[in-house]
């Protein structure tokens, strides 16, 4: 993981474009990114989007997370702790024994 | 990688939810979590909420996150090489002696 | 605004694309314009974004509206009267003796 | 159409809120509001969001609609005309006889 960020970090280093690039603009980006890759299922089945356009699905996620990594790189996140602490939280949210096989969220009544 | 990416899933697994998980309704989860990232800053400048949510943005990116790597997952894309194939691209879609130090779109005129 | 949803939904029939228009797809779309409007900001100040894009903000934006008008048609919802009785409810979490003057939103403490 | 932003006018202006409505933050907040309303759809066949969720949907395509007029009023936009140029323009890249019954896009090959 850190020898990918140190990748992402050159490439915009070797552009010098960290001077664009605060958390707020960062965000915005990381959304259009995410509305990129769901661009690729639009007006299809989940099955057909696959089909027609997995490269593309790959390019877009691609950016999503090379976006994600700047901006935890920026804010001195660690990747790996953010998870696996987000992980924990989702866990205390979603008890296995209340919402195994649900997929209604933890704010809806039962 | 391997291992944060098997953490997700078994976090997962434990619920049953791969059900629900098509990959059409994953990428709308992820742009909805993009939101939510992005909602950290709303009516804010970047370093008020740097300095008022760094918590909530750690979380949030987090959740991008791991959509990404269920997503990645789910369609067999490995999330290191995409990562690397993406940056090659674009560093062919933004060469440096074209792009240092503009924050151009490769699509805009000089 | 009669009139205007009129022309919308006349535009879709000539073309056939009722067929293809269920609201999550409609609302998906309605995403990816809003998406595609945040994009004539991005890595620009408002004002640099204004002065350089003003016709595609406005291209965007109609983008939006018709998106916004073609599922409030096909889930019969008057569009007129819901934006008013959202202003109210609006004004209810946002009682002006309160929130005056500040960007605060309603679930944050004073 | 005129007398209903200029109530949306109003609400706003007796909040003193204009102050943080750059159109860049407007943009943003207008994404947020249309992620809003695609959660409405998640995890969701489109028939069961709407089953349970139209009151929901309702408010929130409001939001989106009342960012939209105050963006549109805060730019010069007339939405009437916004709308109606955007139709010819997608008229253009859609001619009824290329696109009737396909869900193809314009930048897609036949």
């Amino acid at each position: 993981m850190d020898d990918l960020i140190n990748k992402i970090i050159a490439f915009r280093d070797e552009r010098d474009w960290k001077q664009f690039h605060n958390p707020k603009d960062l965000a915005i980006s990381l959304t259009l990114e995410a509305s990129e890759l769901l661009e690729t299922f639009q007006w299809k089945s989940s099955e057909q989007a696959v089909e027609a356009n997995l490269n593309d699905i790959q390019d877009e996620l691609a950016d999503v997370l090379i976006y994600s990594m700047m901006l935890a790189h920026d804010l001195g996140i660690d990747v790996k702790s953010a998870i696996l602490q987000k992980l924990e939280k989702n866990a205390e949210k979603y008890p296995i024994d209340k919402f195994k096989g649900t997929s209604r969220k933890y704010t809806e009544a039962e």
